[in-house]
């Protein structure tokens, strides 16, 4: 076994990684705990879909050590009452290290400020998507910019001139924001523009971005290949592809927002994939490894800024192929839409704070090993 | 009759008339001609609702001598053939000097900047208004903002955030823009905070805006009361007059619309209100003179880069008591949201390259007597 040690710095883990030859057998490496800063665990309000027991069990499951929750609850986390309900599940339930985004609201402007140290990051969704939180009004959302911490992340789901618009008010209250899962190549032209310009500005790219096309829309199905954002062209894909590549974009976002395949077979299908599960096995291979460490753990580490975990890391086979199965995965949900899919590269064991916390496709952590990485 | 000539300068105007003393009984009072940087003439495709000649005698009854009228025609004028018919019409109709923006379409993003010499501006409707011409893709909005001349105008109908993604863009393309009809307090603070930090940004506002809320739409009846942007709080108008009075807001643009009475009365009544023959009625009085001419003369001449109109004024006699009636209008459209409101000040007579156009109620001009301000 090559032990690979969690390093912080992108150009000492180059030099570790660099006597690796890509292709070759490389044995099992270690890599540092994967942190996802975009989940949906869906508690309260949609726990038959996940809750933070199953969502981390995924979690670690795919080598995620620590992920970072969404808002879009029901009801929505904007008030101390039902964050407080969402964190009390989360002490019980997580078995892998976790935070959450409070959500901007209408009605929170005045109160978010508050709630920051609960939190690691204020979400605004300036697009409609899965849940109430959709903020069109002007002055909440500069209201929002204005008030919220400067030190902390700013998260924006935005779609096209959306994003210009997150990124004015960003720069009018000189703050930095982060923009969740660029889909398109005009978003991301947009994003480096903006970012040659002194915006202070970091984003995010989804695997099924990466992965799926509006061409794969017909063989995933009508409610299945629903998400938000949609699904683009495979110009975009390629665009996506080259940001990974060449550091505009900051960070891998499994956006795992799980839906029962029933929901997402049924009327009104929502929109939403799973990803925790198969996200490194599609990026293992995809990247160098340094390039993986560095959108899987190193940035949304910084961005986020999220405390060490001490004695963290993944143990990963890279030449281990298998093939992707709903019925094999933790989340609730019950479907992937990467089903049947070969991939190669594989979570062998997760250690988390000293402990196995999964071996060989079985969680070991018992729920309530996952810590908040803010102020509990 | 005391007379006051076009001058270019504020300052100058300002000089000229600070010997009168406002409530006192002025006399007939010349002015410039008013600049329309906004209107919407109906051809082609609704020539039942206005044409170049309705349109323009209602211009001239209100002391317009030049209106610039949008794209939103039907079909809209995104193409060198429908801009064609446009202007032909216009060249024999007009009895007002005029000029036409061009139509931002998903289709003409390589061809909009060959047609920059025939039109004033560029207009990209970013929200939804009365025609086909929103643009919501984000690669065509940036593709205009890069492509269309630097020199020349671009305006756009942008709402509430939209108006922070078309500065973000303009900032990013080095360019000015213009932003029509604002209506929001919070888009006002927007524009103001975006000036402040730099940016190239003009904007305008509409009577209706100024003399209209939200709480007057049960009176003007569910369709009349229909125009984009929408009627606004009372906190809002009072936070446009302050844009108005401070100079945030640099141009009144009527934003004339015309729709027939039966239209607006029916179903799916289309939003918009008239405005050419009503605005210097409802702004003589609350506005100083300078700051009227300045918003309604010389800063749309400025930004819009408009030719001097020689030997051009309007007479107005700040005295006269009148009530809005619909059946004493040029308009082709038949009814106002202002019907039967008492004004104060109203105009006599207007003068158009030496010519009297209009004089007591009576259009003058003959059809054909309006110039193009671009080159014929």
């Amino acid at each position: 076994m090559l032990f690979i040690e969690p390093v912080e710095s992108r150009k000492a883990l180059f030099f570790c990684l660099s006597v690796l030859s890509r292709g070759a057998c490389m044995g099992v490496i270690r890599l540092p705990g994967l942190i996802d800063p975009h989940v949906h665990m869906r508690e309260p309000g949609g726990t038959h879909k996940e809750d933070w027991d199953s969502g981390t069990c995924a979690a670690l499951a795919g080598g995620y050590t620590c992920v970072l929750a969404m808002p879009n609850t029901l009801p929505p986390l904007t008030d101390s009452r039902t964050l407080e309900r969402s964190l009390a599940a989360a002490r019980r339930k997580a078995r892998c290290d976790y935070g959450v985004h409070l959500g901007a609201g209408a009605g929170n402007v005045q109160a978010a400020a508050s709630l920051a140290e609960r939190v690691v990051g204020l979400k605004m969704y300036l697009d409609q998507t899965f849940g109430p939180l959709q903020l069109g009004d002007l002055a909440a959302l500069n209201g929002h910019m204005a008030r919220w911490p400067r030190q902390r992340p700013l998260l924006v789901h935005a779609e096209g001139s959306s994003i210009a618009a997150a990124l004015q008010l960003a720069w009018l209250n000189h703050r930095p924001v982060h923009v969740c899962h660029v889909s398109r190549k005009a978003e991301l032209e947009l994003i480096r523009a903006a970012r040659e310009r002194g915006a202070l500005v970091t984003c995010e790219v989804a695997p099924h971005h990466l992965f799926l096309t509006e061409d794969d829309a017909p063989s995933l199905g009508p409610g299945r290949c629903e998400v938000r954002p949609r699904l683009a062209t495979g110009a975009d894909r390629d665009a996506l592809w080259a940001g990974l590549k060449s550091g505009v974009i900051d960070c891998l976002a499994t956006d795992h927002a799980p839906h029962t395949a029933a929901e997402k077979d049924g009327e009104n299908p929502p929109p939403g994939f799973p990803g925790l599960e198969t996200a490194l096995g599609l990026m293992l291979g995809r990247l160098e490894l340094d390039e993986l460490v560095a959108v899987m753990h190193t940035n949304p580490s910084r961005i986020f800024g999220l405390p060490q975990q001490p004695e963290t890391w993944i143990e990963v086979d890279p030449d281990a192929c298998w093939v992707v199965t709903a019925g094999q995965m933790h989340s609730r949900c019950g479907w992937t839409p990467f089903e049947g899919r070969r991939l190669t590269g594989r979570v062998r064991s997760v250690t988390l704070r000293g402990r196995l916390a999964f071996r060989d496709g079985e969680v070991l952590a018992p729920a309530g090993w996952g810590q908040n990485v803010r102020s509990d």
